[in-house]
């Protein structure tokens, strides 16, 4: 048998019993015998049986696939955050599948083909938002999806779970304003991004409360991908820019930027508070305390496969979802406070 | 149109031409005049087109796709090689999705049932090493696919990419040695995974050369997801085990070790040398120089995906692969060497 894909065929002529039989057998309908549907299922372990779940969705209708498209595999929090989807997909016997887009446009497309070429039943999308065709696509072509971790404003009909942006970049600033650092640089993600616009708005909001003048030349966009922070902070203090507080768009640049920090004999808390966003800190155990902003992946990723799987089930419904999971400031080491023991 | 799948029969209507001319059309075929090709194009593309992947792959055998599962993508070092996978079968015009399995043995058979019942092209597997009863399934299935990182070596018919896992574990070992760290703990992965055990051949030929006894109780089997190590380094410090130098069986136990320490008050490497393996530091930019083994994955990847598209291409080869990538010791602030530029 070996080589190629064993089909029921295969079960069938092995068995010497007509396919239909061995195909009732292995759906465990009961009026096949016990001992013939016991054989026929030890068979198909043997010969390394499969099945097809593309045959079996074109009875059903449903492929029990769902394709998770994140921007960038590598960055822990899209790692945790999958997990946490995979999790709660699982319960409802959900196989999910990982696509990365970096972010790219071009990439992203190909996800989304890819994903409903597979015929999945359903897709989780954290966009790169360098356009929303890429999205319109889906609902063209009638594939149930959620947004996850950014939003169209302009697209009311796209459903979203995302995080209370706006809130964790006020959590932040505020913070490291009240502790003395007026000048905070914020390395922010790219302006295309809601949740980059939502966290800045949040900074803002902070500095307006302070009554403290907001400065342009500190809010800069870094591509979110590894590589691009270090360049920046690297120039920054080349130039000897003037800050000492650092909100970071996320704990990847913020590691950067503490990486560069520390390249310079600069030391974090002494020197440079610093904050990140995502707080990876809580599951992935690493030897540098970063005070963070929790999104509560595993609410946010639960909701998205609650709605998804609502979605799928119900085909017809209308309704649309906006949810906005809080989010709460983490502080740790990097901003001079061991908060007891937070982890 | 909205709310269901487009389909070519959808543009054919809608151009008021057979579904055939337009098919050719959307293959570029010449006979087809190339005014009316840019129209169905367009209109495709109006109407959110996005062709059937499987459709495809009946006429040509090819979906174009590959699998990859991986035990832990919270893990950076899986991340970051998914990544480097994705690159290397990009070029071939071939896109990739993963799917974790936790190092646990029913969701490695759900990961390849899905892969398989998606009719993907291929498959890159690191396994959980449970059983090798799902990588044989692979094989009755005719299913091309290429093991990373891990080896069966008893399966002499399984392809893999591997890293000198062995020369690894003594580099990392024999420095610690050699900069008089007599008692090095080896917090190690499970001894089903090949790795693990031919990182220990490693760190047992460093203590043999050195002459000095090896230490039964300093070798320990971690769990390699997250949290596991946590718990163990605590213990061993709680009751004042004897060991300066630490080998970690990855970064990710590593970098839980090092928490660990700092937690209790101890410093790195004043107190304790650190060394992890994957050397995730030279793609993810952390404020923590981690001493790490190198293992190329960029290479490994690379190696994989060729050997995997070889396959497919050639259904009959009966050639098989056992490639094993150098490993390297790349030293950082965490053993008391600030090693250059390293990063």
């Amino acid at each position: 048998m070996e080589g190629k894909k064993v089909t029921l065929r295969d079960l069938a002529v092995k068995a010497g019993l007509s396919v239909n039989t061995v195909s009732r057998a292995l759906k465990d309908k009961e009026d096949i015998a016990e001992s013939t549907r016991k054989l026929i299922k030890d068979l198909a372990k043997e010969m390394g049986y499969v099945g097809n779940a593309l045959a079996g969705s074109l009875r059903s209708g449903l492929t029990k696939t769902i394709a998770v498209i994140v921007s960038d595999v590598a960055n822990p929090h899209f790692g945790i955050m999958v997990k946490d989807i995979e999790k709660s997909a699982r319960k409802h016997n959900y196989t999910i599948f990982v696509i990365g887009t970096e972010d790219d446009h071009e990439m992203e497309e190909r996800a989304i083909y890819t994903a409903i070429g597979k015929n999945v039943d359903g897709i989780i999308i954290c966009p790169s938002q360098r356009s929303a065709d890429t999205i319109r696509l889906l609902k063209k072509n009638g594939v149930p999806f959620v947004l996850i971790g950014r939003r169209f404003e302009e697209e009311p009909e796209f459903d979203y779970v995302i995080c209370d942006d706006e809130k964790g970049g006020y959590l932040a600033t505020k913070h490291l304003l009240d502790s003395g650092h007026e000048r905070v640089l914020y390395l922010n993600g790219p302006s295309r991004i809601s949740s980059a616009r939502e966290r800045l708005d949040g900074y803002k909001r902070a500095y307006r409360e302070a009554g403290l003048p907001i400065r342009e030349d500190l809010i800069i966009d870094v591509e979110p991908a590894a590589g691009d922070a270090r360049r920046i902070v690297k120039q920054l203090l080349e130039r000897k820019a003037d800050f000492t507080g650092i909100f970071a768009f996320n704990d990847v640049i913020a590691w950067e930027a503490a990486y560069v920090l520390q390249k310079y004999g600069h030391r974090v808390p002494e020197d440079y508070a610093i904050i990140g966003f995502d707080n990876i800190q809580s599951r992935l155990f690493l030897p540098f305390q970063l005070s963070s902003i929790s999104n509560s992946k595993g609410k946010m990723s639960k909701r998205a496969v609650d709605i998804l799987l609502y979605k799928i089930n119900h085909p017809d419904s209308t309704e649309t979802y906006r949810d906005v999971i809080d989010t709460a400031l983490i502080l740790r080491d990097s901003t001079g406070r061991s908060a007891s023991e937070q982890g």
